[in-house]
Formats: C-alpha cells, sequence, structure tokens
C-alpha cells in the first residue's frame, strides 16, 4: 500500500511524492512519479504508459529529479511516467549514518550491503528493482514491458549496473556523469567495501565496467551518456573512458557525448534532458 | 563591485550568483544571474542582450528561481538574460526579522519601509528598480533599453507593481499567481502596515491594482498573468479578479488565463515559463 504525501499537476499530469511500508528495506521509503496526461485518462488502466526510473546521486532524495531536472517537459510530449526512488534508506539509527556524504544516508550506491551493520536496511539494488518495480506497477498505469532506467553520477552508475544486469526488465539506458567505474575510485571503494567487505570479488557484479566487460552486448540501441568536461570530479571518481574501454570490447554501443566547460550539477543535466527522454522514447515508444 | 560567488554553464549560457555590498540596503546583497550563449560571445559588450528581472515569492531567494523554474532553456533560445534578486535583506539584525514567514526576512514586498525597524535596510523597491538595475547595467552585457520584469506570488505584484510605476524602465510585465490586491488581503495588510505603517494612502503606490486603476494603458502589448485555479491562496490572498476590473476599467490589455486544477508552486510555473519568456521576447526583440 502506497500513500500519497502531495500532488502538483504539472504539464497536464501530475507530480506526485509517495510513502510506503518498504518491506526489503525494512523502514518506510519515499518515491516521486510524474504520471504525463497519458497516464491520467479515465482509461489510462488499460493504456499503461512507459516509464523512466531514475536513481539521484549522493546527498540527493526523491525530490531532487523533478524539483532541478525539468524532465516533466518531455516525459508529458512523450507519455512516459518518471519514478524515482530515494537515494538510501533513512532512520535506520546505524551509529554514524549520517556522518559522511558519500556513505550511509544519501549513500546507498544502489547495492544490497552484505556487511553488518549496513545488511538489514541498505538493500537498495532489491528495492529499486524489485519491491519499487512492483509497486509502482501495481498501484499505478505503468506497463512493465516497457521499463528504461538512468540516472545521475552514483545514481547514473547504478542504472547502467541495473540495466546490465537486469535487461530483460530495462529495456534502455542511459546516465548523467556516472560513476562509470566504482571499483577504481575513492568513493566506490568507500561504498563498496563498506557495504560489500573487503573480497573485491564480490564488488564486480556491482560495477558496470566489470558487468560490460563480461557480457554480450545487450542494449542494441546503445547506452547514452553526457559528461561535463568542467566537472570537478571527472579525474578522480568518474572514468568514463574506462567504461568506454569496456563497452568497446564487449561490442556495446555507448554514445558517450563529452561537453566541454559543462560542470557535475543540474544545470548540466537541465540542459540535456531532452536528449535523454528523446533516447528512451526511441527505444520505449517504438 | 560584484563579487563571482559560483558559476555554472546551462545550455549554453551561464547561471551565476553574485554577491555585492548595497548601499541601499546597507547589508550584502545575493543576486542571480543567467547569461544566454548570445551575451558571452567576445563581442558581447557590443550586442548587449535584453534582461528579464524576476521577483521571487514568499520565503524564496535568489536561487529559487534558477533552480526551479526551467527558464533558461527559453532564456537561451531567445537570448535574454535573467537577474533575480533575494526577496529581502538578511542580517540587519532585528529582532523578530524570522519569527513569521510572510514578514522580515524572505518577505521584504519590494517595497521601501517607513517604519521602524525596517525602513534602515527593507528598501526593496529601491535596491531592484535602481542599484540592483545599475549594477547589473555596469557589470554584465545586458542592455538598459530592453528590459522586461516578471515575478511569482508576492514577487509576481511586485513585478506589475514596479511596471505600472516604471513603464519607462520596464517594457514588458507578466506574473504568476500575483498577490494581485495586496491592500485587500491579510498577506498585504500585514506587510504593508509593518513596513509602511497605519495610512492606508501611502500603500496606494505600492498596490498594484490601485496603479493600474489610476493609470492609462502602459503596456500596448498587454499584461501575462498565469493563475492555478487549485492554488490554495487564490480565494484568500491573490484576487486575480480585483486586479482584472481594474485593468479593463483602465484600459490596460491582460491575459488573464486561469488553469484549472495547477496550484501555487514551481511545477505549475515551470509548465508556462516558456510562454511568459515567449511575452516578454514579443516585446524586447521586435
Amino acid at each position: 500500500m502506497i500513500e500519497l504525501v502531495e500532488s502538483h499537476v504539472c504539464f497536464g499530469g501530475e507530480q506526485r511524492v509517495y510513502r510506503h511500508d518498504s518491506q526489503t528495506i525494512g523502514l518506510p521509503m519515499r518515491f516521486s512519479v510524474y504520471l504525463p496526461p497519458q497516464a491520467l485518462h479515465d482509461d489510462a488502466h488499460l493504456t499503461r504508459v512507459p516509464a523512466l526510473f531514475y536513481l539521484a546521486g549522493l546527498t540527493c532524495t526523491e525530490e531532487t529529479f523533478p524539483i532541478k531536472a525539468g524532465a516533466q517537459r518531455f516525459a508529458a510530449q512523450h507519455g512516459i511516467a518518471l519514478v524515482a526512488p530515494d537515494t538510501s534508506p533513512r532512520g535506520a539509527g546505524i551509529p554514524g549514518e549520517s556522518a559522511a556524504w558519500d556513505f550511509g544516508v544519501g549513500a546507498g550506491f544502489y547495492v544490497d550491503a552484505t556487511q553488518e551493520p549496513w545488511s538489514k536496511h541498505f538493500r537498495m539494488y532489491s528495492y529499486v528493482r524489485d519491491e519499487l518495480r512492483d509497486t509502482v506497477l501495481a498501484e499505478l498505469p505503468v506497463d512493465g514491458e516497457r521499463l528504461g532506467i538512468f540516472g545521475h553520477s552514483m545514481g547514473g552508475h547504478g542504472a547502467l549496473m541495473m540495466a546490465l544486469r537486469n535487461p530483460e526488465i530495462y529495456r534502455s539506458v542511459s546516465a548523467f556523469a556516472p560513476i562509470a567505474a566504482p571499483m577504481r575510485c575513492a568513493w566506490g571503494e568507500k561504498a563498496f567495501g563498506g557495504y560489500l567487505g573487503d573480497d573485491r570479488e564480490t564488488w564486480k557484479q556491482y560495477d558496470a565496467s566489470e558487468l560490460v566487460a563480461n557480457a554480450p552486448a545487450k542494449f542494441a540501441e546503445g547506452i547514452l551518456i553526457d559528461q561535463g568536461l568542467a566537472d570537478p570530479f571527472l579525474a578522480e571518481q568518474l572514468n568514463p573512458d574506462v567504461f568506454e574501454a569496456a563497452c568497446n570490447a564487449a561490442g556495446q554501443a555507448l554514445t558517450l557525448r563529452r561537453h566541454q566547460a559543462y560542470d557535475h550539477g543540474y544545470y548540466f543535466i537541465s540542459s540535456f534532458i531532452e536528449d535523454h527522454l528523446a533516447h528512451h522514447a526511441k527505444v520505449l515508444l517504438k
């Protein structure tokens, strides 16, 4: 059961926030949903719309994307719903869970933690892939056969990783400034070490550059990544070159666009959001 | 002298925040500026762009509009700069200045206060009309002959009031859900009483419905107002009907669009921001 927290008409559709008691997480979770006008017709239960899951970056919540990205304009044009979960459990009560901005609260990294004290609640991989999807499909006029996924930074990587592991669920994928090879950067090593433990072999199942290297081409329409070249995290944390090389080696089509002077924030994202919606629409609406 | 606080590339232009020591306010003030790509050419000092001043609503800051409204996409298309001041002085140290969300900090109402203890710092009318404009024209490639003004709620009214009093400065005007007749609602009576004192005659110079009633038609291209019909403040605080009647009586062309189901927030504003930029462009770019 989901509880409607708020709803605002936006481009003829509705931007909503929901709260539900997550079994996977063991805590209440919030997520936002944009339903385009096409999903609000009286017969929308008969004509379910495609949906894009959006995974946000470090420190963000389920509201960051709907407030800042300007995606609803294009979701309304294409008739695609947008679903954005929070970036971690909140209120687990784990000592120090909010001490760092790159680990713990706001930094779930879309993995299922195996290490104490995180493993009980920090299970964002299963939450997003299974429970949130099941909840959305049960409660809203969304077509489970036409789902895509995208995201930003930590969530851009989460989208790549989730799609590569679950191409039968997510038919299209794109990312803004993803942490493209988390096993090779400080953010990823801290998160994977903390949530998954010291055995780096167990990390590979959650690293998009590892996953694509060991998989045949899965997304015939290609993966779209936008990356700003003035992004302050590019050199140390993001490593799009590693992912690009892995895609090339695996025969996975990739459009990696490098943009002079753009940085890591939502002013960058909003500048290219139209292209991402079009990328997904090309697959989901054909 | 202005100090650049931050700058982000956005739709090929730059979204900036500046800080300066305001002589009018007697305190440091911040404002945001979006410069479209057309203002960033090497010869931009020769080809200054038009600019729109945006006045935000209660509790907002200079960043609310650039983060939430999605206006940069259209500012870039038209080649128009966007300038957004803060909504009040901050740091005046007046006892109780932050006690209410509808008076004091975040609620300057774009008037020059005459009452103690507000009159020293709370002078947003002169700040926006004179000092901020002078500063922008001195420091940035903006054309002082092609300025418009718009805003939301408290700032929607501020825009109407400023334009009606200064049609030689502002050539175009529009508003989202303005407090259209502040002398007839609780928000306006509280603010005007507090900043201007008990003599309601002194309030009229700051009330757009009074101003338009006592002035000949000033904006030949018309005033554009968008109002959501599910706006929770519509019945008690906004009174667009009063302003509409005053425009009709004064022969001032007005397009007042009433939108079923839309509320008071930025999801409403973002849905119609394209039309507002087009409204101003029609005047400023002809």
